[in-house]
C-alpha cells in the first residue's frame, strides 16, 4: 500500500510519492511490471482517474514506461546513479561535495568584511548614524496614498514597468531636484534605482573595468569602497581636509590614471565637511581635463541647518562628467529601497540597459506611491518638518557635547546631515574600542569611524561618530550626560588636553562661521 | 534689487539666487564689497536675519569672504572658470563634451539589443508570452494584506532589513518550495531577490569570470544570455531536443571548460519541452564530474496541466551543484519584482554579500505582504485557481489551433507554462516577419522565437510563440480564428505540408502522451 490515510497530502500525491520512492529505493526494480490502473485503484482505494494521472506523470518523468497492450513497467533504462539517490528526498539539505569554485569577484566578496553595516542590537541611547528619524515619517499619509494606489491599481500597473523607472516618478524626482538641489536635468536623465548602493553597482558596471583606478575619499563611505573593490578596481585615496577631498594629497602618478572619483561634497561621509564652491569647481575642471567621471553621492544633503543646501556638482557641471546619485533612504525610510541616478545624456541608454539586466526594473507600487507623495507636496512638507526637528536634535546634541566635553573634543559635520563626528585630540585611535565598550555598558551607542579608513596610519587621533536623527531631544540630552559619565574621565584624564570647561563651547571645524555685521 | 515680489520663491532664496547670479555673471566682480546686511535688508525689504542667513550661506560656499570689521566681499580667489559658468543655471541640461568613456561591460551593454522584452503596443488579440493572467490575481486579498501590513508597520519595518531578505518570507518560500517543487532547503538557503534577472546578475557576479564558458540552451532565454554576455563570458550553445538540453550536441572541446550551465528543465524556454528524469540525472552527473555549476531557472514551473510539476534538479542534487531560481513575476504579477534563489550552503554567505552590494536588500513592505499571502494559504489557492483557468485557456488554444491549422503546425510546450510554440514545418524562418505583420494587421499578436537563437542556422523551420494567460477563452477562440484567416493560407499554400484536415488533432511534440489501460 502506497497510500496512508493518515497523511494530509492529496491521495494522488501520496501515490506518486509512494511509487517514486519504491523505484528510487530499489523496492520496485527496473523492468518490473506495475499493477494495472484498475487493480491499483481498487487496492489503494482511489479513483482510477487518479491512478491514471499518476502513471502519466511518472511516464513523463521517465520513471515508468508503457508498452502498448502489455502494461506499465519500471523504466529499464534508468541510469545507474538513480539508485545512488536512494533516500535523497528524506534528507533536507544537499551536502557540499567540494569547496565552491567562485569567480575572482566572488572570492573578493567572500573575503569582504561588511563593515558598512554595524549590526549590534540597539542600545537605549543609541547614537547610530545612517538612520533617519522613523517616528518623524508621516506614516499615516503614506498609508493613505498606499491604499489609494492599491485601490487605483489597474492591470498595467501590475505588469513589467520601464527599466529606468515609472515615468511619473522620474518627472517628480527631476522637479524636486531642480527646486531644491539645483540639479539640472530632464526627467529622461533620471533612472530610478534600489537605493544608492544600486546606483554604485550600475556605475561600476557601466564605467569601470577591473584594474581601473578609482579615487575615493579618506575617510570615506565603506559601502562604495566595497562595491569598487568587489569589481576589481584599484582604490586610490585622497585625504579629506576641512574643505573636503583634497586632490593635492594624492600622488601625482597615481592620480593620472584615475577613471572615476567618488565624492560626497554636500556632507562628506563620515566627517561631515562641506566642500566649498572653489573646490567643487576645481574638481570639475580636473575631471574635465583628465576625462575622469565624478560620482556625486548626495546621500543626505537634504538636511542642512543653517541655510539652504549647497549647490550640487551636477548643477555646476557643464561637460556631462557628473553621475549624480541620491536616495530616499535617509529622508523617508530605508526599507523603501528607492533612490535615483541623474545621468549625463549619453549615458542614460546604457545605464538603463544595465538596470534592466540587474533586475528588470524597480517594483511598481512604491514608485507610484512615492510619485503621489512628492506631487502632493507631502515630501517637501515632510522635509521641512523633519529638518526643523533634526535642527533641534542637532542643537541639543552640540550644546550637550559642548557642555560635557568642552575643549576635549572637536566637532565636525554639525552643519548638515544627520550625524556629527567628534575628534578627540591627543587620544590614539586604539582607545576607540574601549570608549565604545564603556559607553555601551552605560547604554549609550557610539561608533568608530575606523572602518571608513583605507589606511590606519592616516588617523592622527581617536574619533567617534554620533547619529542623532532617531533620538528625541530628551534622550539626546540624557544620552550625552551618560556618555560623559562613562568616558568623560578618559578624555580629560589624558593629560594632553585641557580639563573640561563647561562654559566654553566646543570648537567646530567648519571655520568660517562668523559673518560681518 | 535682487528680490522681485512677483516671484513665488521665499525671499531668502531669491536674495541668495540674485547675489549668486550677479557674481557668476560678472555683475559683482571679485573683491567687490557688498552692502552691509542692514543696508541690504532695507533696500530689499526683508528682515536683517534673512540677509545674515544668505550671507552665511554664500560665505560657506566660497562666493563671499568676510573681513572682520571691514565688511563682506566677493571672494577674490574665485577660480577663473567660475566666469565660464555664466548662464549655467539658466540652461537646463549639461552639454556632453565628449563621447562617454565606458567600461568593456558598458560598451557591451550599449551594443546590446534588448531582444528579451518585445515592446510593441498590445493588440486586441495579443498572444504575448511571459505575462501572467493579471485579472486572475486576487487583487482584493492582496490589497487587504497590504493595508494590514501598512497598519501594522512598526519602526523596525521601515529600517534596513536583512540583505538576504525578510526571515519570515524566506521561511514561507522554503516551505512552499518543499511542498510543491520538491526543493530541499532550509530557509537560510533562500535569498530574496528582485526577480529572476537579479538572480542571474548575482550568480554572474559570484560564479563567473570574464572569459569563462557558460553553456546555454539553443533556443534559450535571451535575458540570461544577455546577462552572461554583458559579464564578458563566452557563450557555448547546446541544442534543445525533445528531452530538453542535449549535451551530446555540444562540441566536446568547448564543453570541457564550461563553468556554468543555464537550464529551464521544467518548461524549457521557449520550446516548452520538459526534461525527463534520466536527462536530469545525467546533467547532474556531468556537473558533478566536471565541477560546473547548474543554474536552474524554474521561471513558470508552477503551471503544469496534466499532473503535478516534475521534480526540480535542485531536489535531485546531492552535491550542491545547483543554484535554483524562481520568481513570483509569472504567478503573481511582474511589478512585484520579487524572486528567490535557493543556494548550496557554501554559497549563501557570498551571494548575500553580493546582494548587499547590489542594492542593500529588497524593499520591506512587499516582502511582508507576500509572507502573509503565502502563510495564509492565498498563494497556493491562487495557484490552484489560476492553474485551472490556464488549463481551460490552454485547452481552448490547442483545440482551436488543431481545428484551424491541423497538420500544418506542430505544437510544443502545451503541457506546462503559459505559452506554446508552433513549428511550421516546410516554412523558412524568414517568413516569420510576414506572418507576424499579417496577423498584426488582423489585430492578432504572435511572436517569433528568432531572438532566442544564438545561431540562425540552427533553425530548420519557421516557428511562432503564443502566450495565452492574459486572454479569456472567448478571446483565444476568436483570436485563433482571425489568425487562421490572416495566415492560414500561407501555411497551407506552402505545398510541402498536407492541406488542413480539421477533424485531426495537431500533433504535440511531447510524444509519450498515451498510457496503458
Amino acid at each position: 500500500m502506497w497510500i496512508r490515510r493518515s497523511r494530509v497530502a492529496p491521495l494522488g500525491q501520496q501515490l506518486y510519492d509512494g511509487i517514486r520512492h519504491a523505484i528510487l529505493r530499489g523496492r520496485l526494480l527496473p523492468g518490473a511490471r506495475l499493477p494495472s490502473s484498475r487493480e491499483l485503484a481498487t487496492r489503494e482505494g482511489v479513483a482510477r482517474n487518479t491512478v491514471l494521472r499518476v502513471f502519466e506523470q511518472l511516464l513523463e518523468e521517465g520513471y515508468l514506461v508503457g508498452r502498448h497492450g502489455a502494461g506499465t513497467f519500471v523504466a529499464p533504462e534508468l541510469p545507474d546513479d538513480l539508485l545512488a539517490l536512494v533516500g535523497s528526498s528524506t534528507r533536507s539539505v544537499p551536502t557540499p561535495g567540494r569547496p565552491p569554485r567562485m569567480s575572482r569577484r566572488g572570492r573578493q566578496l567572500a573575503a569582504l568584511t561588511p563593515s558598512w553595516a554595524p549590526e549590534r542590537p540597539p542600545l537605549p541611547y543609541d547614537f547610530r548614524y545612517g538612520r533617519p528619524s522613523l517616528p518623524d515619517f508621516p506614516l499615516r499619509t503614506w498609508r493613505r496614498l498606499l491604499a489609494e494606489c492599491t485601490r487605483d491599481t489597474s492591470g498595467s500597473d501590475l505588469d513589467y514597468g520601464e527599466a529606468a523607472g515609472h515615468p511619473g516618478l522620474r518627472e517628480a524626482i527631476a522637479g524636486y531636484l531642480a527646486r531644491s538641489r539645483a540639479v539640472r536635468c530632464r526627467p529622461e536623465q533620471v533612472v530610478v534605482v534600489h537605493g544608492s548602493q544600486q546606483a554604485l553597482a550600475l556605475t561600476t558596471d557601466v564605467l569601470l573595468d577591473p584594474g581601473d583606478r578609482v579615487l575615493v575619499e579618506e575617510p570615506g563611505y565603506a559601502g562604495a569602497t566595497a562595491a569598487f573593490r568587489a569589481a576589481g578596481v584599484q582604490i586610490v585615496v585622497g585625504r579629506v581636509g576641512t574643505e573636503g577631498l583634497d586632490l593635492g594629497t594624492v600622488d601625482r602618478r597615481r592620480l593620472r590614471g584615475v577613471r572615476l572619483v567618488y565624492v560626497t561634497p554636500s556632507h562628506q561621509f563620515p566627517t561631515g565637511v562641506i566642500m566649498p564652491l572653489a573646490q567643487r569647481l576645481s574638481l570639475l575642471r580636473w575631471a574635465e581635463r583628465t576625462g575622469a567621471w565624478i560620482f556625486e553621492d548626495d546621500y543626505d544633503s537634504e538636511f542642512r541647518f543653517r541655510a539652504p543646501p549647497v549647490e550640487s556638482l551636477q548643477g555646476l557641471d557643464q561637460h556631462g562628467t557628473v553621475v549624480y546619485a541620491g536616495t530616499f533612504s535617509k529622508v523617508l525610510f530605508p526599507a523603501l529601497r528607492i533612490g535615483y541616478l541623474v545621468l549625463p545624456e549619453p549615458l542614460v541608454h546604457t545605464f538603463t540597459k544595465s538596470k534592466a539586466l540587474h533586475d528588470t526594473g524597480t517594483a511598481g507600487l512604491e514608485q507610484r506611491v512615492l510619485e503621489r507623495f512628492i506631487r502632493a507636496g507631502h515630501f517637501e512638507r515632510h522635509l521641512r518638518r523633519s529638518r526643523a526637528r533634526n535642527a533641534v536634535r542637532r542643537a541639543v546634541l552640540l550644546d550637550q557635547l559642548s557642555h560635557h566635553f568642552g575643549e576635549n573634543i572637536e566637532i565636525s559635520g554639525g552643519n548638515a546631515g544627520l550625524h556629527v563626528m567628534l575628534r578627540l585630540p591627543g587620544l590614539a585611535p586604539a582607545v576607540e574600542p574601549i570608549l565604545i565598550e564603556r559607553a555601551a555598558a552605560a547604554g549609550v551607542g557610539i561608533y568608530s569611524p575606523a572602518a571608513f579608513y583605507q589606511e590606519p596610519t592616516h588617523r592622527d587621533a581617536a574619533a567617534l561618530m554620533l547619529g542623532y536623527a532617531s533620538l528625541s531631544p530628551e534622550r539626546i540630552q540624557r544620552g550625552v550626560a551618560r556618555l560623559a559619565q562613562a568616558i568623560g574621565g578618559l578624555l580629560a584624564a589624558n593629560g594632553t588636553v585641557t580639563p573640561r570647561r563647561s562654559s566654553r563651547p566646543a570648537r567646530t571645524s567648519s571655520g568660517r562661521s562668523s559673518i560681518t555685521k
